[in-house]
């Protein structure tokens, strides 16, 4: 992940790219980078979501990509450890969900 | 990471939540948790989304958090290395913009 | 339409808000309105989707009519009018699928 | 309106691509058409994003039809007017954000 973060800061330096980087921009080419992936998948079923071919898998892996690389870019000019805020959320998300009254029938998802 | 990876499977294991995380959900849910980064900056000024308070922030380390959570919990049913995927996705981004051509001055930036 | 239009207008000048409504802020508030549906329907099957409650019915009226009030202000800040830009797209699209061609296994759909 | 609702019924129905709109699938397209209009300015100062080339105007009225015809299929399948949903909007907002509390200086805009 450091590696990342350092080769993203390099990449921005050496094409003059900062300028862009404002996190309002960023936040916005993250969505946009986050829906090439939803387009893949929006006239999916659920199941075929899961049985892809090794092509469209290659193009996923690139969006993939993309999308780590905006979040970590992101991350970095907000001063936050991307890593860190997810072991803390995965915290949290375990109080606010405690196995004995989610498992299987979360009212998060069967209040439909 | 691998660390992120792992915990991630046992939450959903514990809860019985592997059932709702298909590709399908699971990039409906990606998508989300970026809106709600989305959110926090719409309107603001790019000059204001660089300024944020201590609040603010700390704020988005939780949405950050998510948005990671998702698109790790996503790459692992897709069989996908996150890192790995950004690090080549950022190979190919070098070639795709050299910095000789894009400097300060990328068309991808400068065609409006 | 054109009642909608005006009223936008007047409920922004009302507030003077137009020095936040730059077309780069409203579609940011736009995406965010559209996640608010997406965040509905993350979690069901294509099937529980089509037999909503009317509780939720009435919460996705309201995200609708949101998602409706800034595409026109989008719409109304470029000099666009939205119905003739759906009607002309729908002349586009017609030519771009063709029945004979995509009857029930569009290639578009079928790709994956 | 109803022009357009009846269109995109028969363009739907020539197509047997009713099977393809559920309420889920549909909201996907409709986050995804939406980012093609936010991809147009995420690296735009909130200042150019106002001063678009008739080019770029041109392909964002076929952007806005498409997001457009969208929402007009998601409400449609719902039993939802939009003009309707988007009139109703108008008057709990008016009445959530009045003219003498928020005028120029909303909470909402400036508690950053």
């Amino acid at each position: 992940m450091e590696e990342l973060i350092q080769k993203l800061r390099k990449f921005a330096e050496e094409r003059d790219w900062d300028q862009f980087h404002s996190p309002k921009n960023l936040v916005m080419a993250l969505s946009v980078e986050v829906s090439e992936i939803v387009e893949h998948f929006q006239w999916l079923t659920p199941e075929q979501s899961q049985e892809l071919s090794p092509d469209k898998l290659s193009e996923l892996k690139d969006e993939i990509g993309d999308v780590l690389i905006y979040l970590i870019r992101l991350a970095d000019k907000l001063g936050i450890d991307p890593i860190n805020a997810a072991l803390e959320k995965i915290e949290k998300n375990g109080k606010k969900y405690p196995v004995v009254r989610v498992k299987g029938k979360s009212l998060k998802y069967t209040e439909y």
